[in-house]
């Protein structure tokens, strides 16, 4: 664990893509040349990177034609209306479909440059460089791109890999504590969903974690893009094991709907959904006492709520939550824990037991 | 060629699917069964379509839970904006990941609908009933779909394949003429590419064809789909082979941008398109005088133009020509022929040929 620098390798047979982590990625030509194929190169960042990273980006891309759009920070603005901006760019800077886009920032970027790549010409290469530890830990393995819909998040999109993916770890530096937090709560999800030894690991790290030491958060973000990689190769699209990375997501995606995007980070709300899963598998006697305390524990030391927001209630959770992609034919999946290390997607969870959870966790009944 | 009923299949590994080709098709509840998932069914149509098969439909799939929307007519509506009426009725409908999308209507139909059906919670399934024999023999192979920018045809779109595809000879019966022979010149560009012998079975029957036999109608259909599956299935994502399904298309596209979407339909601009090919052909040499005749008097009898409209000059088509997909950094390769019945992607012709041909075609010389 003394060099932080890694490579780390998805495999998904023809669309397989190497993950770089490591110091000062970000500036080295070498890195991206083998991933670039023509002469066009736009790179997509926010208000809040661009002035950060974007010049740095250039100077290393300084053999190629490269472009670039600014969108406006936050997941607010992940709508297909601000994604056309990239579209309309393309467009007019005449980029052909050789081109390649760079993601630059955070999963919102990402997610947007993805998408903007997956349907530009029915497909251009892609790129990304994720400068926050969410999206280096999350976004970076599993190729899903897409927008939000008023009606629900993330209901536009595809499945889309890029060539491959830049994580920097000094990018971190400029990242506040809050989103660092949020970046945590996914990585403290891997060991929940299968890796008991890697949630021990970040027990005894969280304070250096959370002090930001680079070795341990190089070590960090291999192994939760490893523990993911393994979960998304084998199943790229999502319709059996891979849904247990929606360890969290389903009550969490309910918060964001429930406060509006963009008022809570997806983190946190993550963070939340994991404590409720473990509140849900509690009750239902698969996980004890003493695992629940850990994890919700642990996710206070990483700087996480624990708890939702107030104006969410018991039935407003239930209604966010039956539209959620989740959902198959009306009938509610979770991801719940069977140990600590240990989850599973089912639907043979009681509803009484649900609704107990929710109402725990609902403001109607604090 | 007596029963006109056939299924072709076409091989693209577990994205393989058959077309199913013959009569009263769409009324069939057997038909669509093996090809539906689960209890949700959108169909996406349009006000000219609608009226005339939308019931047919839906009382054939009465076992699920149906829903319609029902597009504006015509490629000006092929746009983003149109789409998302497609995405706002599922979100609206809570149609959940293992609902199914059917395009019912033509090409515009078709592409939108599968675009919506790929980008949908990042892939739902797809059923395509294509009405217009344009849409039959070349949106139901291929896995195209998509919607227009301003600045570009189809330039947002993605690659997906439906799980099959209902081409039903009788719903040609209220195609108008125009139409029909816009689709004839899609199956004419089946004989060119590759299939000289079938170019010469059109020679002899294009007659018949025009006065919509339907057993032969079947036959020019399974063989348009045969010839262009042979392409697809050789090479899905148009990185090589397949680019030669794009035989007129260049010339095509300029024309159809030029004029404005709708003005012309697809078919035609194709066919003027092949007209300009086959003359920058014979002046490279590499068809004979007699061959180009045999190609225009061919498209003349489908009932097809073989000029462009007098609003298009030859420098307005280099300038449309130099935004369309098959431009690979700024270079303009094209789909020429050979031989009659053999056609090649190149880039190695005579560039003051290509300006003779858009001379002679363009309206500044004539």
């Amino acid at each position: 664990m003394k060099n932080p620098n890694h490579t780390l390798k998805v495999n998904l047979a023809d669309r397989s893509y190497p993950i770089y982590i490591g110091n000062d990625l970000i500036d080295d030509p070498a890195i991206y040349r083998p991933h670039i194929h023509g002469e066009q190169v736009l790179i997509v960042s926010n208000t809040k990177v661009a002035p950060l990273y974007l010049d740095r980006v250039v100077s290393a891309l300084q053999e190629y034609r490269v472009e670039s759009v600014i969108l406006p920070d936050g997941e607010a603005f992940k709508t297909l209306d601000v994604w056309q901006k990239i579209i309309d760019t393309l467009l007019e800077k005449r980029f052909d479909r050789r081109c390649t886009v760079v993601g630059l920032g955070g999963g919102v970027v990402g997610d947007m440059a993805g998408f903007a790549a997956a349907c530009y010409q029915r497909g251009v290469y892609f790129i990304q460089v994720p400068t926050t530890l969410l999206a280096q830990v999350d976004s970076s393995v599993g190729g899903k791109t897409g927008v939000n819909h008023p009606l629900g998040k993330n209901m536009i999109g595809a499945f889309y890999q890029p060539q491959c993916v830049v994580a920097d770890i000094r990018t971190l530096d400029t990242l506040d504590d809050r989103q660092l937090s949020a970046g945590l709560a996914e990585v403290i999800k891997y060991g929940l969903i299968g890796d008991g030894a890697f949630f021990e690991w970040l027990e005894q790290n969280m304070d250096r974690l959370m002090a930001r030491d680079p070795v341990l958060l190089a070590y960090a973000i291999e192994r939760s893009c490893a523990d993911k990689a393994e979960v998304v190769a084998a199943d790229e699209r999502e319709s059996g094991k891979r849904a247990l990375l929606n360890l969290g997501h389903t009550f969490g995606h309910a918060i964001e709907t429930g406060v509006g995007y963009g008022e809570w980070l997806h983190g946190e709300a993550v963070a939340v959904g994991i404590c409720m899963a473990a509140d849900l598998s509690r009750r239902q006697g698969w996980i004890k006492v003493s695992d629940q305390s850990r994890i919700e524990s642990l996710i206070g030391r990483a700087g996480l709520p624990t708890a939702p927001p107030e104006s969410i209630d018991a039935n407003r959770f239930m209604s966010l939550m039956s539209v959620d992609k989740k959902v198959v034919a009306q009938r509610v999946r979770l991801v719940l824990m069977k140990g600590l290390g240990e989850s599973v997607v089912t639907d043979a969870f009681d509803q009484a037991e649900l609704e107990a959870t929710l109402s725990e966790y609902g403001r109607s009944t604090r």
